[in-house]
C-alpha cells in the first residue's frame, strides 16, 4: 500500500535507511520444502556490494545477510522469511552538509514536501542501498525458478552501445569483466569511458538488458495483470530506471503488422520473436527480454548551484565515494527484480485453471 | 490478484469478453461528494469508440455506459460505482475462423495454454474492448483531479514522428484531427500515411505521449511505490503497449549527470526537466510527461500463415474491421489511465504525514 | 480496500444500493474449467429471497441473476464473472418518511456522519439486499469445492434453542420447514413463535450454526490468517451479525485444558473435535462447525422516538413488509460466505509447498 | 497473502519463529511526523512477557525490541518500520521429544500436513511468541490514537465470570492486579483459582473484555469491511481465540428489536449500545465494546496420549514452563489488535470524502 511491498503470492515487504542500524524484509509466500543454497544468496550479494572494482563505489559494505526466520534444516518452512543486513561502515559520517540542502535530482525536496521529515543521512529509504533487500529475496526466487535461465548484462553506457542481436552476444562473458557486459571489445571500451566520466568528476547512463531463457508458457494475467506490464514496474521501481521496453519496444513502433507478427512453427514457437515472448500479457514459452534505461547517476564531482529548505540559493560541493555509472552494479538487481516478478507469477498460475 | 483490478484506494475492476453479453466494472474507493458529469464520462467514451473517423476501424459500437449504483442525485456516495456496457453489435457474427486457429501475435495461443479454454469470440478477454472500461473509470478519476491537466496526443505513426519538445506543440490541435496529433502539418502526413497503410491491409506502430501539467507535489510512495513505475505498469497493461519512458526516459542514458541533473529555482520549481516531474519516485511539482510505445495491430487483412490447436500448419485470411493504426484511438485511453494512477496516489498521499 | 471485496484468490467485489438500478458484482479468480451448474446457482438464490414462506418478508423480488462474463460454453474461462441482478420491484415508492431521519439502530446516522450523503431508499448500500451478490458467488464456490458439504441451519430464535449437538440433529429437515431448523419438533415452536412476533410487530433474533463436513486438510494460513479468523470476519459482515465462536467457542472458556484438548487417534483424526477442526489456524480434516449470533431486525412495525437530520426529535412508525425474524433467510447467505472463504483457502492451500 | 500481513493502510507483516534467531515485523503506512514514546513502546511489551507474576509461565524472555528504520529524531518518517526481537533464551533446548509427536490441540499436526516440513521447537511459528510483533505494532498504532482510549481486562476464568457491565467496573484495578481483571474481589478469588489449575497440571480457558471509549465516527467499511468484523478477525487471529462478540453478542439473539434498538438522543449519542458503538459497520462515536473467548493452553504438565508422526500411538509427559491460564498475558495482545484494526480504519476514513 505504501509502496514498500512487491508481489502477490511471493511477496517481498521491505524497510530501512541507508544510513541507520539496519535494512532488511521478509519474504512472505515462498512454498515450503524448497532446499536454500545460501551460498548462492551471499554469491548475489557479492554482485551488488560495492567496491567490487575500479570502475564503481570504493565505498565498503559487507553486505552480510542474516536470514532469521522461515528456513529449518536447510529448506523452507513455508513461514516467512525474515532477514537483516547491518548497515556497519556509515555511522560515524557527517551529513550536515546535506541536512538542510536539496540535492539537485535527488528525491531530498520530494521526500520532505511529502512527509514533512526525512533521514537526510546519505539518502535515507531513498538511497539505492535499498535494493540490496531485492537482491536477497531475488535470489531465493531464482532458487524457486530453478530451471528458468535469468541473464541480465549491460547494454549500453553512454553513447556505447552493443548493437547486435543478444543471440549473437557471448553471456559467458558478462561476469569477467567489470563492465558486465556481454562484448569483449566492447568491454573495454566502455571500462575507459567510465574512468575518464570518474575522473572528470561526472557520471553516465546506460542501459541493461535482460534475457529470460526457458520461459514457462501461461505467466501473467489478463487485463491489469500482464507480465510485461509488472516487470515493467519492477524495472522503474529501481533507483533511476527512466524506462522500459520488451520484445521489439520502441523501435517496434515503426513498423507495419506485415513484418512484426511472430509467424508460429508448428510446435507452437515462433519464427520471430518481436513480442518478446509475451502475448496478450502471457508468456507464450519464447524467450522473454527487454531492455531498462538508467539515468546518469545524480551524485557528481563537481560544484553544483542548488536550494536549502528555507529556499535559499547555496553551492554545494559533490563528495563521498559514488559510481560514476551505476549499470555495472545494478545487474543483480535486473535480475533479481525479474525473478521476484516471475516467482510470483509462476505461483499464481498455478491457480489458474482446475 | 487474477489480474482484473486496478489501483490500491481508487480502485477499479473490470469484466467482459468483446463477444459476450456486456462489459463492465466497479469502481471502489472513489470518495463521496463528488458532483459527477456524465456527459464528460460518455463523451471520453465517444473519443474512444470505433468509427469516429475514416483513418479507424468502421465498427458500429455505441458504447453507452450504464452507472448502476454508487451515485444519487448527481453526486457518488462513497460506496462503489457499478456499470455495465452492453455489447450491442457482435452477437451474430461468425468465428468459425478463428475457433481452433491461433493468430500470429494474438493472445489465442496464450490464453489457450494458460486456461485450458478460451472465448474465442472476437478475441474475448483479451480484446483491446476491455480498454472501454479504463475510460469510464478514468474520466471519473479525471473529475476527482479537477485540476490537474492530463493531455495525450499522438507523437508518432511509423517513422513520422513529431520531433519538437512537448512545450512548442499546440495542444488545441489535437481533438481538431483524427490522428489526435499536435501539429498541423503533421496530422496530415500521418493521415496520409494511415490511409495507405489500410489499403495495403497492413497496419502500423505508433508512440503516445502524455504530458501531466499542474501536478500536486508528492504523488508516489517509496520503493516499489513509485509514481512512475506505477505509471510503467498503467501504459503497459494497455494492449499493444511495448514500452514506457518518462522524463529523459531512453535518450537520458547517454547523458552525463552533470547535464542530466534539474537545477533547482528558489522557489522549488527546477530550470530542466529532465526528472519528468518525478524524483525518487515521487511528483515534484513540474510537469510529469512519457512516452508509450503501440506496436502495430496483429490484425491485418493479408494472407498469414499459422497454426491451428491441433498443431497443423492452416493459412487464414485478415477479415473484419480493424484499425490500420492504434494510437488515435488509444490517446483517450492513456489519459484515463493516467487519471487513474493519479487519482490513487493523490488519495493515498492524504495519509503520507499526520 | 473501501470494503466492497472478499477474497485473496477467489475474490468477490459487489455493488449496489437497494433501491438502485441493480446491483451485482465481479468474481476474479475463479479457475478455468469448472462447468457451472447454472440452475445450481439460481436455486440457492430462491432459498434467500422473500416471499418464500408465511414467516418471512412478503417483498417481491425476483431476483434473477444475469452471469454477463467469464463463462464460455458452460464452463468458466480463467476470466472475471460479472454479474447484475436487477431491482425491479423497488422503485416507485415512498421514502420521504425516512429521507432525513434516522432510524433506530440502522446505519442511516453512520453512513450520514461518514460520508456526508447517503441514499436513502431502502438503506441504500447499508441493505441486505447486497447479500443476494454473496449467494450468487457462494454458490459458484460450492460447485469448485465439490466434496466438501456445507450445511447451515437455524439453532436458535430467540429463547428457543437446539440443544441437541448437531451429529444427532437431522439436516434432511432443514429444507422442509420455513424456519430452515435441524428438528421437527422445534420447527414448529419456532415457527409460531415467529408469527406470534410478527403479530406485535415486533423482530426477534436468533442464530445459525454451520457444519463443514469433508474438510480438506490444510487450509488456513499462519498468523493473521487463520481460517477460523477470516470465516469470524465473513460472518460478522453479514448483516445483523453480533458475534461468532467456532468449536468449544465461549463454552470452552469454562473447560480445562484435559478435558479440552482433542486426543488424536492413530488415523490422525481425533477422539472429540473441541477444536472445531482447526488447529493452528488450519484445518485438521475434522468438521469445521460454528455459531453465528443474529440481533433482532432493526426495523418494527411500531412507533419509535428517533431524530433527524437536523438533531430534531421526531416519531416514526413502522412501515414496509420486512422480516419478523432474519435468521430462515439468512441460511444461505451463511453457507455462501463459508464457501467463499473455503474456495479461497482451497486456492491458496495449493501453493503451500513445492 | 500467505497469512502474515494485517492491515491495509497501517500495515503489520510478522515473521519469525518462537526458537529461531529472532522474531520481527514491518510497520509499513505509520504516517511521518508521530513523536514515538519509545519507552511506551517498550512497556507495553513488560506487560506481554513471561514471568511477570506468579500465575504466568516463569519462562524468562527479556523481550527487548529494536527499531532499526522509519524513525528519525524521535519521529516517523512516514517510511517502514523495521523491528527486530531477539531469541535469547531458547536456543540450547532439548525439543526431541515432540520432533515427531504431534503434541494434541496443538498445531503440530497441521502444520505438517500443510508444509510437509516444520519448525518443531516450541511451536515454531505457531507458537504465541509471536504475538510480541503485534503489540510492538499495536503500541505504536496507540499512540496515533492518542485520544483514544482502549481498555481490555480479564472478565472470565473458568466459570468465574465479571457479571456486571463494564460501566460498573474499576478499570484502575486492572494493571493492579496480576489476573488483569477489574474487580478486587474476583481478583483474589481467579488468582487463587489459577494457582490450584497450575498446581493440577491442568490450564484454563477465560475471556477477555474490551471497551474502546472516545471512538471517532465513521470509522468502518460497508458490506466487507465492516468495523466488527476486521475487529472480529483480528481477535481471532489471537492464539487460543475460540469466538468474538460485540455489543449485546450472543445475548441479543434473545432479544426483541423493540428492546434492542438503541434509541437516539438529539445530540446523536444513544440512550442505550445494544449495537456496541457500531451500526452498518460503521461506528457511532458510542463505545466500542466486544468479548474474546479464550479456550485452556493445550500445554497441560500432565501425561497424555498421543501419535507421532509414523501414525504411532506414544505418550507425551507435559515439559516446560507454561501459562496455567493464558488470559493476563493476552490482554495487551487483545488492546494492540485493537489498535491497529483502529489505526488502519482511522487513516482509511480519512478517505472517504472530499
Amino acid at each position: 500500500m505504501a509502496g514498500n511491498s512487491f508481489g502477490t503470492i511471493f511477496k517481498l515487504t521491505t524497510f530501512g535507511e541507508s544510513h541507520g542500524e539496519a535494512i532488511g524484509g521478509i519474504i512472505d509466500g515462498c512454498p515450503a520444502g524448497l532446499s536454500l543454497d545460501l551460498e548462492a544468496i551471499q554469491a548475489e550479494m557479492q554482485r551488488r556490494k560495492p567496491g567490487q572494482s575500479s570502475i564503481v563505489t570504493q565505498r565498503k559494505e559487507e553486505d552480510e545477510v542474516q536470514l532469521l526466520s522461515g528456513i529449518f534444516e536447510g529448506k523452507t518452512t513455508g513461514t516467512p522469511i525474515g532477514f537483516v543486513i547491518q548497515n556497519t561502515n556509515q555511522k560515524s559520517r557527517d551529513y550536515s552538509h546535506i541536512k538542510d540542502t536539496y540535492r539537485p535530482s535527488h528525491a531530498d525536496f520530494t521526500y520532505d514536501k511529502k512527509y514533512g521529515i526525512r533521514d537526510y543521512r546519505g539518502g535515507g529509504r531513498s538511497s539505492a542501498r535499498e535494493t540490496a533487500c531485492r537482491v536477497v529475496a531475488g535470489a531465493i526466487a531464482k532458487q524457486l525458478l530453478k530451471n528458468v535461465t535469468i541473464t541480465a548484462y549491460v547494454s549500453a553506457v553512454g553513447e556505447l552501445q552493443l548493437t547486435k542481436p543478444y543471440s549473437e552476444l557471448d553471456f559467458s562473458q558478462i561476469e569477467k569483466n567489470p563492465v558486465r557486459t556481454a562484448d569483449v571489445d566492447m568491454a573495454v571500451q566502455m571500462e575507459e569511458y567510465i574512468k575518464q566520466i570518474r575522473k572528470e568528476g561526472d557520471t553516465i547512463g546506460g542501459t541493461i538488458s535482460c534475457v529470460i531463457e526457458n520461459m514457462p508458457v501461461g505467466l501473467g494475467e489478463p487485463v491489469f495483470g500482464k507480465l510485461h506490464a509488472e516487470m515493467g514496474k519492477a524495472m522503474l521501481s529501481i533507483n533511476a530506471v527512466k524506462g522500459f521496453e520488451y520484445g521489439s519496444g520502441f523501435t517496434g513502433t515503426r513498423l507495419k503488422g506485415s513484418q512484426h507478427n511472430d509467424i508460429f512453427n508448428e510446435d507452437g514457437s515462433t519464427q520471430t520473436n518481436f513480442s518478446g515472448g509475451v502475448q496478450g500479457g502471457i508468456s507464450n514459452g519464447e524467450d522473454f527480454y527487454f531492455n531498462v534505461a538508467f539515468k546518469p547517476v545524480a551524485t557528481i564531482m563537481q560544484n553544483q548551484q542548488t536550494i536549502n529548505s528555507d529556499g535559499e540559493s547555496v553551492e554545494m560541493s559533490g563528495k563521498g565515494r559514488h559510481d560514476p555509472c551505476v549499470v555495472p552494479r545494478a545487474v543483480p538487481i535486473v535480475e533479481a527484480m525479474a525473478a521476484l516478478v516471475l516467482a510470483d507469477f509462476w505461483l499464481l498460475n498455478k491457480l489458474s485453471k482446475i
